[in-house]
């Protein structure tokens, strides 16, 4: 596994990515950390191009395809967040994409994957395996299938999300006792792992997943790779992954201080509070990390935490609803 | 004038402000400059301490008022911006702080306020005279007032916003051929324009007002100083001014390439686009220079545009609304 991906490659990520991907800042809101009791520094990618972090990973992974395959294009699976990376690191290169997506997917993910080239093929998330139509797009166009996380380079991109907070949070000298990242198939969580254990190695990396989508945490407590039920279900449309990946299971079982989970309620709470107190538009799945640091998940009075907030892609009628709904405390 | 303000004191405001205000990053978007088919980059001060550029003017202020003055604590009169950037620079520095804020004011901005430790005193917008109430609370205390827009020490902070658009549009390598930046009382155009005037001389700086409001755009026409008519109606809150201010409109008279005018409809439609591109909350008069760009309020084609998002403190129903109404195109 070590061989497989090291710190290094993250690096040299950073590298390609440099110029294309944006560095997001870390934020903090004192009236937040005064009532939190904590201090609590948040790494906003929905302002990174695309609003998700996916584009780290997927421009890295399809600026690694070979010249003889590239101008074939590319195919990929993807609820949304993936889709947009892949269509617009396709679209910077030239090249066409072909996006297999649910039709349940959020609107705004659907339309802005369009806008930016790619062409959208749709399967039914109940009775359609979608890995196998991508299998026959890639077979039939000749392209290269951009995998949504068990990939070396995907995870290599997605680390820089650790690089980068490494770099802020030693540039304004502070300590973190851990970082918390939103986990589905597990690439984000992984390549920040990765990236902390090599530059803050006593900082604990947590994963933190939805209720019934826990899949990472029961598989670190078990020791192997466990799937979700069939009919759970959860508003973070962007962490329904049915399994940890093989490969960033086999680094955050290694790596990471445990697994967290958080309901649609305290994810909802969380959305209410980026509203208010962080001005920033997050998505469900972008904001069970932050849900966990308000909802006791783990504990964090007098520390200082790093929550990674990993998407902003949320249709309007869905942030009204939120917005609309009864406050926690 | 020149004598009064250079832009020698807008960087030892920024010194002042290093470490305490966040340098806001600019942020893009590709298929929002896709669909404009000009280059714009946000200048997001929603992000800001705060959530609005205000702390900038406030916090440069209170740190230059006299040791012999200073434990007397600060007043200061505003709709809610201005009053949690005076709350929070007096909350740092440990001395008290009287807030005099009209009673219809967004409750998030009364809320956070007093949440920064400040004593909110409200007066009515309609009967009350706002200045006098806070002239007698700075005579009964010893306090100093600090006033939102005309002083010298609050037009150089808010000139900070400025420096950092130069300073990164330096480094990007980028030509900037218009600042567009909202516009109440004038500070933080004034500070930007003269900055950008030093900077980066071939810039347009434009200020951008609600319609109703626009009595720096038909002051610039005049010659002088000109009132709103009273009975105007905006929703943007943050830029109800009466008149321009004496030191600010004697900088913007200099300085501007002219000023601009937006309707409420723009104005939700900015929001709304902030929502869907930039992943940003933007409050209504936060976003009238995105309103300007995005309605043809001023000419952009093949242009690169830098539109000022001067803050985001807007409550959930409000917002529910924008997201609410139907789309302009």
């Amino acid at each position: 596994m070590t061989d497989l991906l090291s710190v290094d490659d993250i690096r040299r990520a950073a590298q390609t990515l440099d110029g294309k991907a944006r560095k997001t800042p870390l934020l903090e809101s004192p009236l937040l950390n005064q009532r939190l009791g904590c201090r609590l520094l948040i790494k906003p990618e929905m302002l990174q191009v695309t609003g998700s972090f996916k584009f780290r990973g997927a421009f890295n992974r399809v600026s690694q395809i070979p010249q003889s395959d590239i101008h074939h294009g590319v195919v990929a699976f993807s609820s949304g967040n993936h889709a947009q990376g892949v269509a617009l690191a396709a679209q910077m290169m030239g090249i066409p994409a072909r996006i297999v997506m649910p039709g349940d997917a959020p609107l705004v993910k659907i339309n802005n994957t369009r806008a930016y080239g790619a062409q959208v093929v749709f399967y039914d998330r109940k009775t359609d395996d979608r890995e196998a139509i991508c299998d026959e797009l890639a077979r039939k166009h000749g392209a290269t299938l951009i995998r949504p996380y068990d990939d070396p380079a995907i995870i290599a991109g997605q680390g820089t999300v650790g690089l980068e907070i490494a770099d802020d949070l030693r540039r304004m000298g502070i300590h973190a006792n851990m970082v918390l990242v939103p986990c589905g198939g597990g690439g984000l969580v992984a390549g920040t792992a990765l990236t902390m254990a090599a530059e803050s190695p006593e900082t604990n990396v947590y994963s933190v997943e939805p209720e019934d989508f826990d899949d990472t945490a029961r598989s670190l407590v078990a020791g192997n790779r466990l799937k979700n039920a069939p009919h759970g279900r959860s508003m973070c449309d962007a962490l329904l992954s049915p399994e940890p990946g093989k490969l960033t299971f086999g680094l955050n079982q290694r790596l990471l201080a445990g697994g967290l989970a958080v309901s649609d309620a305290h994810v909802a709470n969380a959305m209410r509070i980026a509203f208010d107190d962080l001005k920033l538009i997050s998505e469900p799945g972008g904001a069970v990390a932050l849900a966990a640091a308000l909802s006791g998940a783990v504990k964090t009075d007098g520390q200082t935490v790093v929550a990674v907030m990993s998407g902003g892609n949320v249709d309007a009628g869905t942030f009204r609803d939120v917005l609309g709904a009864a406050h926690l405390t």
